[in-house]
C-alpha cells in the first residue's frame, strides 16, 4: 500500500476538525501547546516509513511512557509483576481511588496511573539509576540518542501531583509500593515528561508489531509471547475509560497520553503514531482518534 | 493446517484437568451436568470442520445467547441502541448493580446481564413474537432447525432470577426498559436456555469470522463494520470480569456462558467452540479457557 | 410552658417561607397537594395539647409509617430482626442499592426503604392480615378509628414503584425477603399511603415520649428499653441523608416522610408533629424543619 | 446519686470481660499496652467526682483529640468550617477514601480522619504555633499543665501514616487542604499522641455537659448552641462505623479513640470517661462500651 498517499488523504480529511478537543491544562507546560498541531507517521516492520504534519516535532509523551516501563519491568521482573498489578480494564476513571480501596491496593492494570506507579516501583527496585535506565531504553529502541526528559514538565507534574501522591501513599499503606513514594513518583513524573516526536515513537515501538524483535536493529526486546500480551493489554486497557469505544471504532492495540499522542500497533505489520493535542472527554486525542479511524477505514487494517 | 490433529492433541493435553472447575449450581438443570464433559470444534470460513469430544451434545448456551440478540438488535435498531447501553468493560462482576446506580441505569455493555436485558427489550419492541424470532435466527445461522429452548432451564431461571428482576426494575426506574420487566425477562430467560452443541455454535457464528457474511449460505447477516464491532465488544467485554486476563492468555474475541461454553472468533478465518462445564472463579469454563490457550499456542492464531 | 403561644409565634415566624421547598411529584396524588399547607401540634405526656394551622387535615404519612411497623416488628419478633437489618446510618441516599450490594442484602437500618421492606416482611410473616394489623395498630394508638389507607396513593405507588421492586428482588436474591416480593411491597405501599393529621400523629407516637407507655390509655406498647432504642434509631437514621445536619440544628429524635410530615420526640415530655409539603433537597419538609428548629430555640427542648 | 458506688458496681460487673477485645497494634507504642487496664471516672457539673481503676494513668487519647480541635476550630473559624466538612455520619469505615472521591474531597464529618485533617488544617491556618496552641487549650480545660505529646507515639504514627498521607494529598488535589500536607499531618499526629488520664478527660470536656461553660473555672469555652451541636455530632458521628449501635445501646454523645478511651456526655449533668485498651471490630473500646451501657442501665441517664 502507498501509506504516504493514505496519510496525505487523512491529513486532508481531518482539516475541518483540527484544533477541536481540549488541550490538557493542569500544568502550564502542556497548556501552552498550539491546539492545531497535527502529525501522523507509519513505520512498517519491513522498513517503509511515511509521515504528514509536524512528524519530527517533539511533544510530551505522558502515559505512552507506560509502555516503556511495562516492557522494562517484564524484562527484569517477568511474571512476578502480576501479583502486584492486575490485567483487567478498570471500568472507571484513570485516577480513581475507589477501585484501589475495594481491591486492597492492587491496581487493575499497568496502564492506569496507580498500576504505572507499581511498575515504576519495580523499575526502581531493579535499577541503580532508574531515570537513566528509562532514557537508555527509549533512546535505544527509537534510534535517537537525543531523547530526554523535559524538566519543566517533570517539575510541574511534581508540583500538581497531589492525586498521584495520594495513590502512591494509599498503595504503600497496603504494602504495594516498596520504595519511598516520593522517589518512585519522581521517576514516574520524569518518565511522563519525556519529549518525543511521532517519528521517534513509531520507530521505538516497532518491536510490538514484530513479535518482540526490533526490526531496525534485529534485536529481541521481549519474547513474542510478551509482545502479544502487551498488545492485548493495550487493547483492553490502553485508552483510559474508553477502551471499548476505541476498540469498537478503531480496533487496534493502542496507548494514548494526555499530551495528545497515540501509538497504535498493527500486529505483524506496523506501528502508527498520531499527535494532536486536543483531547476528548475521556482524555484521548480527539483528532488523533478520528485519524486512526480513517486509517482503518482506508486500509482495512484492524485486528477484528 | 490439520485442525483435526491439533484438536486431538489438545484433547489429549487437557485430560489431566478435565473435571476441574465448579459447575454452575444456581439452578438444578445446570447443576446436574457431568463435569467431565468436553467438546471442541473448529469451523473455518472456507468449509473445513474438525471436532473432538461430545461435539454434537447440546448444552445450555446461557450468555452466549447475548451474541444472538446483539446481532438481531443491531439489525433492527442499528445505532440507536448505543444511547441505551455502553461499549465499555464493566470492571466489576457481571451482575453488579453498583455501576448501574452510578451511571443512571445505563449498563456498561451489551454482554453484562443488565446490558443484555436492554438488548432483549429492544428485540421485544421490534418483534411481535420475540421468542420465536430468536429461535428463527439461531436456527437459520446454525443450519439446524431442531434447536429449541430448554423449558426446564427457562423455568428454573425464572424461579431463581431475583437478581435479574432487581436489575430489570432498577433500569425501568431510570426509564431504560420500555416494556414490562417480567415479559422482557421471560424472553431473556428463554434465550439463555437455548440448547446447542459445539457443532451448532461454531457453524452459527461463522459470520463473525467472515465480515458479517454467513459462508455456508452466502448470506449477509450484518455489515462488515458491525461484524468487526461485535468482535471488538467480545474482546473487551465478552468474558465477564476477566476479559483482560483472557485477552492476555488467548487473545481472541470470545463469549462465554455459565453452561461452560465458549465461542471464539479468528477474524477472517474460523469460529472455534469449546465446552467444559467446570467454571473458574470468574465464571468462564476453566478447561475451555486452557484448551483455547493451547489452540493459540499450537497454531499462532491470535489477533495480537 | 404555654405551648399554644409558642406555636402561634412559630406560625407567625414561618409565614415568609411557607410554600418553599419542592412538593414530592413522583405520584399524582402527592403532586397535587397545596404547597402552602402548614400545621403543627404538640401533645405532652401529661395531657396538654396545642395546635396551629390545618392540624386536623389528613395527609400521606409515607415514611413516618416506618415507626409503626418497626414498633410492631419489635413487639412480635423482638431482637431477631437485628440479624436482618442494621442499626447504622446509611451515609447515602435513602434508596441506594450500592450499600445493599456491598453489604450482602442487609439494609443499614429500618428507616431506609430497603430496611423498611425487611420490617414489613417480618410483619407479613407474623400476621394473617398484615394490612389490617397495621391499620388496627395505628387506629389504637391514635385513638382514631377512622384512619385508613388512601387507596389512590397506594395504587400510584405500586405503579411507579420500580426502584422499590428492584430493592425487594435484590434482597430476595440474598435471601433477606422471606415472602413474595410483590405481596410484601403491596403491604408496604399501603402502609405508606395511610392518611393522618398532625393531631393523629402527635397522639399516636406519644408512647415514644413516655417510656413505651401510651399515656392516653395507660397501656404499655413496648418496653422502656425498646422505646429508648427507637428514639436512638430515629435520631441516627430517621431523616434520610441529613440526620447529622438535623441533629445539629434540631437535636430531637425525628422521622420524616415525603408527604411533608415530621414527628419529633422530646423524651419524657412530648410528641411534636409538623406538616408542610415542600421538601428540601434531602427529602425532609423544609418549612417543617425550620419550625422545629424555632421550637427548640424558644423552648430549649433538645436532648443535647 | 452515689456515683462512686455505681462505678464500684460496674468495676465488679465487668471483671469477667476485662482483657477482651484487640489492642490497636499498628504502632509499637500502642501495641505494648496491658490489655487488662481499666479506668472509669464521672465528673459532674456541680463538682462531684468518682473514679475506679487506673483513673490517673495516662494513655494515648488518639481520636478523642478530634473534640479538642473541633472546639478550637469553631472558636476561631466559626461557621466557615461547614463548607469544607460535612455533618453527616459516614456510613463507612473511618479511613475510607471512597466517599471522599464520590463527594469531591469534602469529608462527611469532623470525626472521621479526613474531616479531622481539614479541622487541623484550619487550626494550622489560624495559629502561629498550632501544636502549642492545642497543648495550651487541653492543659487549660483539664486544669493539668503537665499534659503533653507522647513523641514516641507521634513519630510512630508518622512512620505508619501512609493512609493518612493518602487522604491528605487526595483532599489537597481537590483544594480542601490549604497548607502543606506533611505539616498539617505532623500537627495531626501530635494531637493524636496526647497522653491523658480518665481524670484529665472527664475534667476537660465538662464544658460540653454545661452549655459550653467550664464549671471548674466558670469560663465560657464555646456558646451553648455550639456545645449542643458538638454533642449532636458526637452522637451521630463519634463512634466510627457503629454510631447507630452505640446510640441504640448507650444513647449518650460520645467520642472514642483507638487507645481505648471513650468520653461520654450527659447534657446538663456530667462527663463520663472510660478506658480499656481492647477494641471491638468497629474500633471502639469493647469493655468501655459495656461499662457505659451498664452505667446507663443503673442510672437511667440517657438522652432518649
Amino acid at each position: 500500500m502507498n501509506y504516504q498517499a493514505i496519510l496525505n488523504q487523512i491529513h486532508n480529511d481531518i482539516k475541518p476538525i483540527v484544533g477541536q478537543g481540549k488541550v490538557a491544562d493542569y500544568i502550564p507546560a502542556l497548556a501552552g501547546i498550539d491546539p492545531k498541531k497535527f502529525a501522523m507517521t507509519v513505520h512498517t516492520v519491513d522498513g517503509q516509513y511515511a509521515s504528514v504534519g509536524d512528524a519530527e516535532e517533539k511533544f510530551s509523551i505522558q502515559s505512552i511512557s507506560k509502555i516503556i516501563t511495562l516492557t522494562m519491568a517484564i524484562a527484569c521482573a517477568d511474571q512476578t509483576i502480576w501479583s502486584r498489578v492486575g490485567r483487567e480494564p478498570s471500568g472507571s476513571k484513570f485516577n480513581s481511588l475507589i477501585q484501589l480501596e475495594l481491591e486492597q491496593g492492587i491496581p487493575r492494570n499497568p496502564f492506569i496511573n496507580a498500576g504505572a506507579h507499581v511498575i515504576t516501583d519495580i523499575i526502581y527496585s531493579n535499577h541503580s539509576y532508574p531515570k537513566q535506565a528509562i532514557l537508555d531504553f527509549i533512546r535505544y529502541v527509537s534510534l535517537n540518542h537525543e531523547i530526554d526528559f523535559d524538566l519543566a514538565v517533570a517539575h510541574s507534574e511534581r508540583e500538581t501531583g497531589n492525586r498521584n501522591l495520594a495513590m502512591g501513599y494509599f498503595m504503600k499503606s497496603f504494602g504495594n509500593i516498596h520504595n519511598k513514594v516520593r522517589e518512585v513518583l519522581d521517576v514516574y513524573f520524569h518518565q511522563c515528561s519525556i519529549a518525543m516526536s511521532c517519528k521517534d515513537l513509531s520507530t521505538a515501538f516497532l518491536y510490538l508489531a514484530n513479535n518482540g524483535v526490533l526490526p531496525t536493529l534485529g534485536k529481541t526486546i521481549i519474547s513474542k509471547k510478551d509482545s502479544d500480551r502487551i498488545n492485548a493489554l493495550m487493547l483492553t486497557c490502553g485508552m483510559y475509560d474508553s477502551v471499548g469505544d476505541f476498540a469498537y471504532r478503531v480496533g487496534l492495540p493502542s496507548k494514548s497520553g494526555v499530551g495528545g499522542g497515540i501509538v497504535s500497533i498493527v500486529p505483524g505489520e506496523m506501528c502508527i503514531t498520531v499527535w494532536s493535542p486536543g483531547l476528548s472527554e475521556s482524555g484521548n486525542s480527539l483528532v488523533g482518534t478520528r485519524a486512526l479511524e480513517l486509517f482503518v477505514n482506508y486500509t482495512g487494517k484492524t485486528i477484528f
